[in-house]
């Protein structure tokens, strides 16, 4: 894999998202349920769902494509909420169902410690040259 | 307005959202860009623009059938990405097309200081009665 | 099954759209290629896929629903085309993901006749009473 | 503008719809409600206003990249469906957000004969080189 782009932890830190890898074709992700990902009714707000399936399928891809000179960035975030967490730990597992030249397409289900299915979200990854330094 | 739901600021305090209110037709909200809303290459993760449209749909929404006695919650988060934005300030306005019973939809923009679109949000939000204490 | 709603055969007889059935879980259907579902470029226009999706999916929900007085009706169809099809038949197979009291979601998988993934449709179905006669 | 890609009528043609031009910026279409374009409860196909969405999107994006020898397709469609449209014409005007090097977006707006907004799509086309003859 190559280094990471950058020492910024940024909103990954504030959020706890942790990115836990995996294949150019499967990654995994998770944050813990704390006050910092809730909304005001004591649910995880939906900003931190889609935040979690994007952060692991930007990572993917960018690990995917580095290699060949490219950079990864999220092009379209569609999520779908089912059910509610309010507690444990959000489980994000993504699979790649597209790898084109210039976009992925990756289906990113998010469960709750039960292992129900609380949100969907499809990510649209645009793959471009990297910039010049 | 209604009494707010619950005092758990949450994510967003956690990312510096502010929600700056307005009509059952449009509202407002923004967040500065900190590192606590970038992703590893220095621009606003798409989460942090999805949270920030998230935000005041449902506030939005909240705020017009809380009277009587419903609830706003999202379900659907639908972003599409057009300029990253590295500095300054993220500014969203959303306006209402269509607010049905059970089906609130706002098409949410977020610019940034110099006007330029950055991001395309349609929420969809869920109105469901008040769950009983 | 219930009876259908109507003679009318509509859309689907005019696209050649065929409906085959399936489970509470899964259901199929297809088209033909032929020049009714292309479009100027001699390829499947993308509404003949979205049209594939809300059939299938809503006749599967409705399916599922009718016997409770309930009818089911497309509220979102989120499609994203990723390989063009111009000749064959396009396969669809849609896969329940959640089956709420009001709202139903599928992820129905376009393919051709080589197997090859072409089109993803994620469809959000309403469910509601059924209008009195 | 340039001459049309193929004398193709295909899907346009077999559904009725229409495309009526703009500018790059702002283009219109329509259909008239037949039983060709309903689903069996009587109500207009969400296929078809899905369709409309992208046979005027498209155009409008052909029309102004063809010149340059690009061409445009449909990347992704989100559909959403606010109120049945029975009879009458269904009326759509789009509106370009973004236009970019790879990617247009556009917002198009589906209303009845009375002017009510009946669907909502976000288009997303893809402009590619126009490949060799």
């Amino acid at each position: 894999m190559p280094e990471p782009p950058s020492t910024v932890e940024g909103l990954n830190e504030t959020l706890g998202i942790e990115y836990l890898g995996g294949t150019a074709e499967r990654v995994e992700g998770r944050f813990e349920v704390t006050d910092r990902v809730r909304q005001p009714f004591g649910i995880v707000h939906g900003g931190a769902f889609a935040a979690l399936a994007e952060t692991i399928c930007s990572a993917g891809t960018y690990e995917a494509v580095a290699g060949d000179g490219m950079v990864a960035m999220g092009q379209a975030n569609q999520a779908s909420f089912l059910r509610p967490i309010t507690t444990g730990t959000a489980h994000a597992v993504a699979t790649a169902r597209h790898r084109g030249r210039t976009t992925w397409i990756w289906d990113c289900e998010i469960s709750d410690d039960d292992g129900r299915l609380c949100a969907l979200v499809r990510m649209t990854i645009a793959v471009r040259p990297r910039p010049s330094a």
